[in-house]
């Protein structure tokens, strides 16, 4: 069966590959928005990992709810989960199983057990999060095994998700300091290889 | 890393042996009471699948407890969960990584996040439930082509989960009509090998 996995370079959604692989042709789907080419990063990381790659444009209004989400927030959280939601509409339309890569302790995104049923009953497909079922622990392990990863701030490690073209929308609109108040300074983990 | 799952000889713990098999060197436990010797359904299941086998045999007042528990309610869930909650701990004692069958959809046993945080810190183990992210629709379709499976009502399909020993352990206290009431009848689904 063909598995379309939402990817975004990072470590959960690339071991998520590894998982999935086993059971489904497993195809990597990096969602963007067009405002810039912050995807063929996502499709670097596809190939080092040598998985068939797809790049999937959402509807900008979708870039421009999240932002203005974003904006009154002042947090991603709610605008990140905005998008997460409409990227997993995206692949349903187009694979029989719709994948991601979320873990029991993420915050967000998150697809509760509603979301996923009612995807998979409006849609005709199966969703399917293997990460689901570990925890942090678990995750950095298989990780330090199986994958090559670079870190460093946001800005410095060029990824496909996304933040990515959240923050160059939020800054065009209403400059880097809205940015800066909204996303606060993390540790980004790009995947360049499995070991 | 060595990885004990618990195993019924299943469906759910057969198809997460498949995919644990990726990452860990998996050994399939059945854990039991030393009531019946259902247990050896289970070795069965395990060298037809082609993965190591353990036996863990569980103190009898763990048995005794979900039973007096099932009496009471007139309905096995609580005590099942009891049980299963003792058998993580007893896997947790031996492997370094602890994994159960668990999917999405499963009211009974359900491993919250909490007691799985629970469980990781006091063991320092990893847990992991690879088919908590999978649907019922999605296992149904990966068991359809990865086993061989053989179905019944529960009487008559030798399987090493815990209900077998408890059905005999509540029969022994109560009679017959105590396990018909507590058990409703219900298909099983053994596994007899791979496809």
């Amino acid at each position: 069966m063909e598995c379309g996995l939402l990817f975004s370079a990072g470590k959960d959604s690339s071991l998520s590959a590894l998982l999935l692989n086993e059971f489904y042709e497993v195809t990597l789907v990096t969602a963007h928005f067009g405002i810039t080419d912050d995807w063929k990063h996502a499709r670097e990381a596809a190939d080092a990992l040598g998985f068939p790659f797809e790049a999937v444009e959402l509807d900008a209004t979708v870039a421009d709810e999240a932002a203005e989400r974003m904006r009154a927030d002042g947090f991603p959280r709610a605008g990140i989960q905005t998008v997460h939601e409409a990227a997993l509409e995206a692949v349903a339309a187009e694979y029989d199983v719709v994948a991601d890569g979320t873990r029991r302790d993420d915050r967000v995104p998150t697809v509760s057990r509603a979301t996923a049923q009612s995807l998979e009953d409006r849609r005709g497909v199966d969703y399917v999060a293997p990460l689901s079922g570990f925890g942090r622990g678990a995750i950095d392990r298989l990780v330090d095994r199986h994958l090559s990863v670079e870190s460093g701030p946001s800005e410095e490690i060029p990824k496909g998700d996304y933040e990515t073209e959240l923050r160059a929308r939020i800054g065009s609109e209403w400059g880097p300091e809205a940015v800066a108040e909204i996303f606060p300074e993390h540790e980004q983990t790009r995947v360049v290889g499995r070991d």
